[in-house]
Protein backbone atom coordinates (compact mmCIF):
# COMPACT_ATOMS: atom_id res chain seq x y z
CA UNK A 1 0.00 0.00 0.00
CA UNK A 2 0.96 3.61 -1.01
CA UNK A 3 2.18 5.74 1.54
CA UNK A 4 -0.63 8.35 1.42
CA UNK A 5 -3.19 5.59 0.87
CA UNK A 6 -2.27 4.17 4.19
CA UNK A 7 -2.60 8.00 5.28
CA UNK A 8 -5.62 9.48 4.39
CA UNK A 9 -6.90 5.73 4.35
CA UNK A 10 -6.48 4.64 8.02
CA UNK A 11 -10.02 5.17 9.74
CA UNK A 12 -10.93 4.12 13.49
CA UNK A 13 -11.84 0.99 13.05
CA UNK A 14 -14.29 -0.46 15.87
CA UNK A 15 -16.39 -3.45 14.44
CA UNK A 16 -14.19 -6.85 13.68
CA UNK A 17 -14.83 -10.08 12.33
CA UNK A 18 -13.73 -13.43 14.34
CA UNK A 19 -10.70 -14.03 12.30
CA UNK A 20 -7.93 -14.76 14.29
CA UNK A 21 -4.41 -12.35 13.63
CA UNK A 22 -1.30 -14.14 13.45
CA UNK A 23 1.72 -13.93 15.47
CA UNK A 24 3.88 -12.72 12.81
CA UNK A 25 1.24 -10.43 12.05
CA UNK A 26 1.89 -8.98 15.58
CA UNK A 27 5.27 -8.99 14.91
CA UNK A 28 5.34 -6.89 12.01
CA UNK A 29 2.83 -4.27 13.53
CA UNK A 30 5.24 -4.00 16.32
CA UNK A 31 8.70 -3.83 13.82
CA UNK A 32 6.45 -0.81 12.79
CA UNK A 33 5.66 0.87 16.42
CA UNK A 34 9.40 0.49 17.25
CA UNK A 35 10.51 2.24 13.90
CA UNK A 36 9.35 5.31 15.95
CA UNK A 37 11.01 8.05 16.21
CA UNK A 38 12.14 9.13 20.18
CA UNK A 39 13.84 11.73 22.47
CA UNK A 40 17.68 10.84 22.58
CA UNK A 41 16.49 7.63 20.72
CA UNK A 42 15.65 6.00 24.11
CA UNK A 43 12.92 3.85 22.82
CA UNK A 44 10.96 3.64 25.95
CA UNK A 45 8.08 2.26 24.59
CA UNK A 46 7.00 -1.41 25.94
CA UNK A 47 4.13 -3.69 24.86
CA UNK A 48 1.46 -5.72 26.27
CA UNK A 49 0.38 -8.26 23.53
CA UNK A 50 -3.21 -9.09 24.60
CA UNK A 51 -5.11 -12.43 23.19
CA UNK A 52 -6.39 -13.66 26.14
CA UNK A 53 -10.54 -14.32 25.48
CA UNK A 54 -11.27 -13.31 29.37
CA UNK A 55 -8.75 -10.18 29.30
CA UNK A 56 -10.08 -8.86 25.86
CA UNK A 57 -13.71 -9.12 27.44
CA UNK A 58 -13.19 -7.09 30.52
CA UNK A 59 -11.29 -4.78 29.30
CA UNK A 60 -13.83 -2.76 29.31
CA UNK A 61 -14.12 -2.64 33.59
CA UNK A 62 -10.67 -0.62 33.39
CA UNK A 63 -11.75 1.68 30.16
CA UNK A 64 -15.45 1.96 29.07
CA UNK A 65 -14.35 2.83 25.42
CA UNK A 66 -13.09 -0.32 25.05
CA UNK A 67 -16.24 -2.63 24.49
CA UNK A 68 -15.33 -3.55 21.34
CA UNK A 69 -12.78 -5.72 22.46
CA UNK A 70 -15.44 -8.48 23.23
CA UNK A 71 -15.22 -9.10 19.32
CA UNK A 72 -11.64 -8.84 18.54
CA UNK A 73 -9.10 -11.06 18.54
CA UNK A 74 -6.52 -8.71 19.89
CA UNK A 75 -5.12 -5.66 21.58
CA UNK A 76 -1.96 -4.18 22.37
CA UNK A 77 -1.31 -1.77 25.24
CA UNK A 78 1.31 0.79 24.24
CA UNK A 79 3.58 1.57 27.67
CA UNK A 80 6.33 3.40 28.54
CA UNK A 81 9.52 2.26 30.75
CA UNK A 82 9.75 5.39 32.41
CA UNK A 83 13.32 4.94 33.75
CA UNK A 84 14.18 4.07 30.44
CA UNK A 85 13.75 7.95 29.38
CA UNK A 86 17.10 9.90 28.47
CA UNK A 87 15.50 13.56 28.13
CA UNK A 88 12.41 13.17 31.23
CA UNK A 89 8.82 13.68 30.31
CA UNK A 90 8.71 13.02 26.51
CA UNK A 91 7.74 8.89 26.62
CA UNK A 92 4.14 10.46 25.85
CA UNK A 93 5.63 11.63 22.77
CA UNK A 94 7.38 8.93 21.90
CA UNK A 95 4.76 6.22 22.65
CA UNK A 96 2.44 8.14 20.61
CA UNK A 97 4.42 8.16 17.81
CA UNK A 98 4.64 4.53 18.11
CA UNK A 99 1.11 3.79 18.21
CA UNK A 100 0.57 5.72 15.10
CA UNK A 101 2.75 4.11 13.17
CA UNK A 102 1.50 0.67 14.42
CA UNK A 103 -2.00 1.90 13.57
CA UNK A 104 -0.80 2.61 9.69
CA UNK A 105 0.85 -0.93 10.01
CA UNK A 106 -2.16 -2.32 10.70
CA UNK A 107 -4.41 -0.38 7.89
CA UNK A 108 -1.84 -1.28 5.72
CA UNK A 109 -2.03 -5.30 6.36
CA UNK A 110 -5.39 -4.97 5.90
CA UNK A 111 -6.22 -5.07 9.40
CA UNK A 112 -7.87 -2.35 11.46
CA UNK A 113 -8.02 -0.98 14.91
CA UNK A 114 -8.77 2.15 17.09
CA UNK A 115 -6.52 3.59 19.60
CA UNK A 116 -8.38 4.12 22.80
CA UNK A 117 -6.33 6.49 25.37
CA UNK A 118 -5.50 5.45 28.93
CA UNK A 119 -3.28 7.79 30.46
CA UNK A 120 -3.67 10.58 31.57
CA UNK A 121 -6.72 9.07 33.13
CA UNK A 122 -5.19 8.12 36.29
CA UNK A 123 -7.96 5.29 37.28
CA UNK A 124 -7.62 3.78 33.67
CA UNK A 125 -3.55 3.94 34.67
CA UNK A 126 -4.62 1.87 37.98
CA UNK A 127 -6.91 -0.63 36.41
CA UNK A 128 -4.63 -1.34 33.57
CA UNK A 129 -1.66 -1.49 35.35
CA UNK A 130 -3.53 -4.09 37.90
CA UNK A 131 -5.04 -6.24 34.92
CA UNK A 132 -1.96 -6.01 33.48
CA UNK A 133 0.92 -6.69 36.75
CA UNK A 134 2.37 -3.87 35.59
CA UNK A 135 5.80 -2.97 37.42
CA UNK A 136 5.78 0.85 38.79
CA UNK A 137 7.56 2.18 36.42
CA UNK A 138 6.36 0.90 33.16
CA UNK A 139 3.20 3.19 32.29
CA UNK A 140 0.49 2.33 29.76
CA UNK A 141 -0.13 4.71 27.48
CA UNK A 142 -3.33 3.51 25.71
CA UNK A 143 -4.39 0.65 23.64
CA UNK A 144 -5.50 -0.50 20.19
CA UNK A 145 -8.29 -2.89 19.80
CA UNK A 146 -7.00 -4.88 16.71
CA UNK A 147 -8.56 -7.19 14.12
CA UNK A 148 -10.25 -7.83 11.06
CA UNK A 149 -12.87 -4.97 9.88
CA UNK A 150 -16.18 -5.74 9.80
CA UNK A 151 -16.80 -2.21 8.69
CA UNK A 152 -15.38 -0.52 5.67
CA UNK A 153 -14.84 3.71 5.77
CA UNK A 154 -13.62 5.75 3.10
CA UNK A 155 -10.82 7.51 3.28
CA UNK A 156 -10.88 11.08 4.50
CA UNK A 157 -8.65 14.82 3.96
CA UNK A 158 -8.98 16.90 6.96
CA UNK A 159 -7.14 19.77 5.87
CA UNK A 160 -7.94 22.81 7.40
CA UNK A 161 -6.47 25.92 5.83
CA UNK A 162 -7.63 27.65 9.03
CA UNK A 163 -4.93 25.83 11.06
CA UNK A 164 -1.85 27.27 9.73
CA UNK A 165 0.02 30.23 10.15
CA UNK A 166 3.27 31.29 8.15
CA UNK A 167 6.02 32.50 10.41
CA UNK A 168 3.88 34.55 12.72
CA UNK A 169 0.86 33.38 14.69
CA UNK B 1 6.29 4.49 -1.85
CA UNK B 2 5.39 1.21 0.23
CA UNK B 3 4.15 2.14 3.43
CA UNK B 4 6.37 -0.60 5.27
CA UNK B 5 9.65 1.18 3.23
CA UNK B 6 8.28 4.42 5.15
CA UNK B 7 8.12 3.21 7.95
CA UNK B 8 11.86 1.55 8.52
CA UNK B 9 12.72 4.26 5.94
CA UNK B 10 12.17 7.54 7.63
CA UNK B 11 15.29 8.40 9.92
CA UNK B 12 16.05 11.86 11.49
CA UNK B 13 17.63 14.11 8.72
CA UNK B 14 19.93 16.86 10.02
CA UNK B 15 21.38 17.70 7.34
CA UNK B 16 19.90 19.95 4.06
CA UNK B 17 20.84 20.99 0.55
CA UNK B 18 19.75 24.79 -0.19
CA UNK B 19 16.97 23.43 -2.31
CA UNK B 20 13.62 25.38 -2.18
CA UNK B 21 10.11 23.28 -0.68
CA UNK B 22 7.42 24.33 -2.48
CA UNK B 23 3.95 25.93 -1.18
CA UNK B 24 1.84 22.82 -2.68
CA UNK B 25 4.65 20.30 -0.77
CA UNK B 26 4.16 21.86 2.43
CA UNK B 27 0.34 21.51 1.76
CA UNK B 28 0.61 17.82 1.45
CA UNK B 29 2.51 17.29 4.23
CA UNK B 30 0.30 19.00 6.75
CA UNK B 31 -2.88 17.12 4.81
CA UNK B 32 -0.86 14.05 6.21
CA UNK B 33 -0.86 15.66 9.88
CA UNK B 34 -4.11 16.57 10.12
CA UNK B 35 -5.35 12.78 8.87
CA UNK B 36 -4.19 11.70 12.60
CA UNK B 37 -5.97 10.34 14.98
CA UNK B 38 -7.20 12.41 17.75
CA UNK B 39 -8.78 12.21 21.04
CA UNK B 40 -13.02 12.62 20.61
CA UNK B 41 -11.98 13.81 16.82
CA UNK B 42 -10.71 16.91 18.33
CA UNK B 43 -8.32 17.80 16.43
CA UNK B 44 -6.60 20.19 18.13
CA UNK B 45 -3.45 20.49 16.33
CA UNK B 46 -2.40 23.90 15.01
CA UNK B 47 0.63 24.74 12.37
CA UNK B 48 3.46 27.67 12.14
CA UNK B 49 5.08 26.95 8.89
CA UNK B 50 8.32 28.96 9.39
CA UNK B 51 9.89 29.88 5.71
CA UNK B 52 11.66 33.07 7.09
CA UNK B 53 15.30 32.92 7.05
CA UNK B 54 16.09 35.07 10.09
CA UNK B 55 13.49 33.06 12.13
CA UNK B 56 15.36 29.57 11.06
CA UNK B 57 18.54 31.41 11.89
CA UNK B 58 17.87 32.10 15.24
CA UNK B 59 15.61 29.19 15.98
CA UNK B 60 18.85 27.32 17.80
CA UNK B 61 18.20 30.62 20.67
CA UNK B 62 14.80 29.29 21.58
CA UNK B 63 16.00 25.49 21.23
CA UNK B 64 19.75 24.61 21.35
CA UNK B 65 18.91 21.27 19.15
CA UNK B 66 17.69 23.10 16.07
CA UNK B 67 20.70 24.36 14.52
CA UNK B 68 20.36 22.55 11.35
CA UNK B 69 17.75 24.41 10.52
CA UNK B 70 20.40 27.36 9.63
CA UNK B 71 20.73 24.83 6.63
CA UNK B 72 17.33 24.37 5.89
CA UNK B 73 14.54 26.08 4.09
CA UNK B 74 11.59 25.08 6.00
CA UNK B 75 10.49 24.33 9.90
CA UNK B 76 6.78 23.49 10.66
CA UNK B 77 6.08 23.73 14.45
CA UNK B 78 3.51 21.72 15.72
CA UNK B 79 1.19 23.26 18.56
CA UNK B 80 -2.07 22.39 19.90
CA UNK B 81 -5.00 24.64 20.86
CA UNK B 82 -6.03 23.63 24.20
CA UNK B 83 -8.69 25.19 23.80
CA UNK B 84 -10.55 22.96 21.21
CA UNK B 85 -9.58 19.98 23.24
CA UNK B 86 -12.66 17.50 23.81
CA UNK B 87 -11.06 15.74 26.48
CA UNK B 88 -8.88 17.02 28.31
CA UNK B 89 -4.79 17.05 27.79
CA UNK B 90 -5.23 14.26 25.15
CA UNK B 91 -3.36 16.96 22.99
CA UNK B 92 0.21 15.75 23.72
CA UNK B 93 -0.88 12.63 21.89
CA UNK B 94 -3.19 13.45 19.12
CA UNK B 95 -0.34 16.50 18.21
CA UNK B 96 2.55 13.89 18.90
CA UNK B 97 0.24 11.40 16.20
CA UNK B 98 0.12 14.25 13.99
CA UNK B 99 3.93 14.96 13.81
CA UNK B 100 4.84 11.43 13.01
CA UNK B 101 2.50 11.72 10.07
CA UNK B 102 3.97 14.89 8.96
CA UNK B 103 7.47 13.15 9.68
CA UNK B 104 6.60 9.80 7.13
CA UNK B 105 5.06 12.22 4.40
CA UNK B 106 8.46 13.64 3.91
CA UNK B 107 10.50 10.96 4.04
CA UNK B 108 7.57 9.51 1.48
CA UNK B 109 7.89 12.90 -0.88
CA UNK B 110 12.05 12.53 -0.95
CA UNK B 111 12.64 14.93 1.83
CA UNK B 112 14.29 14.46 5.42
CA UNK B 113 12.97 15.63 8.49
CA UNK B 114 14.00 15.92 12.41
CA UNK B 115 11.90 16.34 14.88
CA UNK B 116 12.56 18.19 18.18
CA UNK B 117 11.44 18.74 21.21
CA UNK B 118 9.45 21.77 22.62
CA UNK B 119 7.03 21.15 25.16
CA UNK B 120 7.33 20.22 28.42
CA UNK B 121 10.93 21.95 28.30
CA UNK B 122 9.14 25.27 29.68
CA UNK B 123 11.64 27.48 28.57
CA UNK B 124 11.61 26.41 25.14
CA UNK B 125 7.69 27.11 25.39
CA UNK B 126 7.89 30.29 26.74
CA UNK B 127 10.67 31.36 23.51
CA UNK B 128 8.64 29.38 21.00
CA UNK B 129 5.46 31.40 21.85
CA UNK B 130 7.11 34.68 22.13
CA UNK B 131 8.85 33.87 18.78
CA UNK B 132 6.15 33.14 17.12
CA UNK B 133 3.36 34.94 18.96
CA UNK B 134 1.13 32.49 19.92
CA UNK B 135 -1.85 33.09 21.83
CA UNK B 136 -1.84 31.75 25.33
CA UNK B 137 -4.19 28.86 24.46
CA UNK B 138 -1.56 27.57 22.16
CA UNK B 139 0.98 25.65 23.03
CA UNK B 140 4.25 24.27 21.12
CA UNK B 141 4.41 20.45 21.21
CA UNK B 142 7.54 19.94 18.83
CA UNK B 143 9.18 21.61 15.44
CA UNK B 144 9.93 19.51 12.70
CA UNK B 145 13.03 20.82 10.94
CA UNK B 146 12.43 19.71 6.80
CA UNK B 147 14.51 19.76 4.13
CA UNK B 148 15.86 18.03 0.69
CA UNK B 149 18.22 15.33 2.54
CA UNK B 150 21.93 16.17 2.44
CA UNK B 151 22.72 12.74 3.87
CA UNK B 152 21.78 9.18 3.52
CA UNK B 153 21.12 6.69 6.32
CA UNK B 154 20.01 3.09 5.82
CA UNK B 155 16.71 1.59 6.85
CA UNK B 156 16.18 0.13 10.26
CA UNK B 157 14.37 -2.55 12.05
CA UNK B 158 14.55 -1.94 16.07
CA UNK B 159 12.04 -5.00 16.54
CA UNK B 160 13.44 -6.08 20.47
CA UNK B 161 11.56 -9.32 21.63
CA UNK B 162 12.20 -8.47 25.03
CA UNK B 163 10.12 -5.37 25.27
CA UNK B 164 7.15 -7.45 24.24
CA UNK B 165 5.17 -9.21 26.97
CA UNK B 166 2.06 -11.87 26.58
CA UNK B 167 -0.93 -11.05 28.11
CA UNK B 168 0.55 -10.17 31.77
CA UNK B 169 3.75 -8.51 32.09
Amino acid sequence: MEVFDALFGRRSIRKFTSQPITKEEVQRMLSAAMAAPSAGNAQPWRFVVVTERALLDTLHTVNPYTAMAKQAPLAIVVCADVNAEKYKNYWVQDCSAAMQNLLLAVHAMGLGAVWTGVHPVQERVAGFSTMFALPENIVPLGIAIIGHPDQSLPPHNEYDATKVHYNQW
